[in-house]
């Protein structure tokens, strides 16, 4: 119940004044038709305006998820409300909501590589031997490594692979990606599993730690990914005109017990109903 | 309950292969470090490519909102529940569920262009009598027109008119815009108030309308214009250590009577409490 | 943006002081083991005691919606949500978001009743000139009346008479009761269609409208009803181990183009990408 | 990505025919009027009818929270929702959000107290050899016991003990009960600190682990007790008539930097802008 004080408040991120809008200092009306969107995302989160090269990382990431049909648990559950609230706002709320522990979220994999790159202590990034010492422990405490692995590809995964080449060409690479590579050559090599992958989720983590983002603003930067499909499949739904979608009975097994409630009030000691 | 027959889903959006998706048809990986996200967002909902006079105008009109400090009720209750449930999913769900129809949406807007263009018949769009008969019809009925009206703008809105010097550069502007500002000059002109602007959300509406897009979907763009700011100020939340932000008591008239509810139950005709 | 002084809350609901919390005047402590829940809810929304009648009618009303299997959007939803965010908030926010235009709300109805009576001027309630009157006005107009009709119930719906007679019983009938009714026998009369029911929805408003709750709150009430079948579909859901569930694909319909990314922006008219 | 068969789904909450609806085996129209909604809530989510003194049990656990003023996140987040979006349903979709980490959620201690039980594998619950062992296993480990200590009572938490009083009445105390009492008896024993309680949200989670409600539920169960208080706040806001309700300025430490953006986007590499 900390900073209830008279200033309980405290932001950088906008200002309102009579006829303007500041954006991080800046005058809104200045930013339309001189910033992409990506930019202006950058300078809203981290606060500065993002050199050409990161404005091009974030135009890459942000395109790196986009949508994955009707296999994603919150387009669904966005489609099925709609059917029975059309609403834009209530469908995208719903869809952002089906995003957690199950879901490739990148901040587990943002947080583990700060995390052990700190306290590992490196700055070059590329100690092998540090990182041999991580994967040790991991193992020995029976952790997982987030953002390795994936159930379709094997030895590399194409779509990580790009990342990390827009990263080198756009000045995005740095020590924490070193050392996230470190950590995952000292895995393949303990495990004897070469063909376990850095998947694009933790190559996207590398990178947005990298960047200084925090592992929560990593997790709204990938739902701010999946934004526009969200909104294309909300639109489809509507205007497929289905009103109230249901599970077809066929695909449910349901119990069907039938049961006397004055009986079983009765058996359960209750007088009088 | 229509449409839940065998193949009773049905979507055009994308669609997932063993070790790959298709964005409309297009392969992700390719999409990756060619498309901004802007241009992403345009596919995604439109369903096609956007012109590159298309994509400047999506980022024209993503960064147009962007953020709006502590005055956004959606932001102030993103902070609470942040303050209280540190998740990036539930803060960014809360911000959009406080859009609706006390907020500046650009749906009504949008709906009322499409609707009263159609019903007027106008190929052109400039024309001043029919837009007249329309003002008329409104008026009489006692509706007011979306998007017109500004609390600090006075005869022009500079950020509307931004965004149309845009869409007549990127060849955005078309006859559903030409309509609205003869509704716009009708409408001043019979209300002897020239003062009145189009406002930004109107300008918006009509330019988004006139790309094509459906009002649910400008909502929907408009929310996610607003993202990186609430995903900034979740962060900033986040970071400040603030916990169960309350609202200070010196702030709030508390009505603080006091009564016996032995008394008060047995006056309600209750035995036996 | 009224209300925004230096008291710009105020509230009746509870207050809280160092070592107890009083709602609506009353000791938190007095109440646990002296009130249902369902009179405390009464307590809450209407702001005093509810006598024994009233308890039991609301009890009543609280069980007379419940689950409706997988057959409400909104219980979906929910357990999409949960099998890849497990999480008891996420999936009852989701569950509540897919309440709204196309599912069985009472608001409409009970904004309807309250509305239609305070206009034709009927202290008694049982006017049938005026329920004739105001149902001519309606037809004329195309408006259908909120909470008549029934897919499965013809003549009459069994759950819908149940609470009429308990709120007879329960001292809870009253003129606004007698309107609808009077609106009812208006209808079928008009309209030559007997087989069309009171449904167990506007039953609900006709009654809860007579207690004295908004519309809103009758919203409120039917998504309070709904809640505890919820909690058993995610608990269900989260037991099951189901993981990121999705559509079938052999239930959906995809549209699998396929498209050539350089060449079609090409002739977008993109250069250099 | 299990379970996606014919018959992907299972239940057993509730069914459907024709014209009635089947809970737990019970016709709908049979519990009207014969169960309160707390019994109702029993059957539905532990899957049986409850005996009376569970039912009372239910009532008083309902009961023992109810509502916090503005001092709870989520009411203050619902009030600004709908003072934008004035819906019932975003408001309370709100509300529920604002749940998790810094708030009092029965959740933790119910797994708790579960988990430790059944590791310590006793029967009786009232072996203080084996809690003062868990206590010690907790405090080397640095954890701390979930639902000890108050910041307002000391020595007793009279809600808590009401809750205790309630459930031996009621025969729904038992071993889960002992073994959390025997651990917190071990902690101030052990730590020398007799004034720190055994909380209410402690005291309400022991007695729903012993009913044989999941922590999932727990949580649940604590939703639906905040309901009808987040109704009565949500219905008070939409009446008080405040619209797009802000933060005031006077409370908020705006850093208000201004920038030029042009030169700082030269400064940061971008040409031709």
């Amino acid at each position: 119940m900390d900073g209830q004080g008279k200033r309980s408040w405290s932001t950088a991120v906008s200002d309102v004044e009579a006829a303007d809008v500041f954006i991080r200092g800046y005058s809104l009306g200045d930013l339309i038709g001189r910033l992409s969107f990506s930019a202006a995302a950058y300078l809203l989160i981290r606060g500065r305006l993002p050199k050409p090269g990161e404005a091009r990382m974030m135009d890459a990431i942000l395109c790196s998820v986009l949508d994955y049909a009707l296999k994603k648990p919150g387009t669904v559950a966005a489609r099925y409300c709609v059917s029975a609230n059309p609403s834009m706002t209530a469908g995208l709320a719903t869809a952002i909501l089906s995003v957690g522990e199950y879901t490739l979220a990148p901040d587990d994999a943002g947080r583990f590589i700060a995390e052990s790159f700190a306290a590992a202590g490196q700055a070059s990034g590329a100690d092998d031997t540090a990182a041999a010492a991580e994967i040790d422990r991991l193992r020995a405490a029976g952790r997982r490594v987030p953002g390795f692995g994936h159930p379709n590809f094997r030895f590399t995964d194409p779509r990580a692979q790009k990342l990390k080449s827009i990263a080198q060409a756009e000045g995005c690479w740095g020590p924490l990606c070193d050392w996230y590579e470190a950590l995952h050559r000292a895995f393949t090599a303990k495990t004897g599993k070469p063909e376990i992958v850095i998947n694009e989720v933790g190559m996207m983590a590398a990178i947005l730690a990298q960047m200084g983002f925090t592992p929560a603003e990593m997790t709204g930067i990938a739902l701010m990914s999946s934004m526009p499909g969200v909104i294309a499949h909300i639109s489809e739904e509507l205007q497929s005109k289905v009103r109230i979608r249901t599970v077809p009975d066929e695909t449910v097994e349901y119990a069907r017990p039938r049961r006397e409630l004055v009986a079983d009030l009765k058996a359960a000691g209750w007088t009088g109903n």
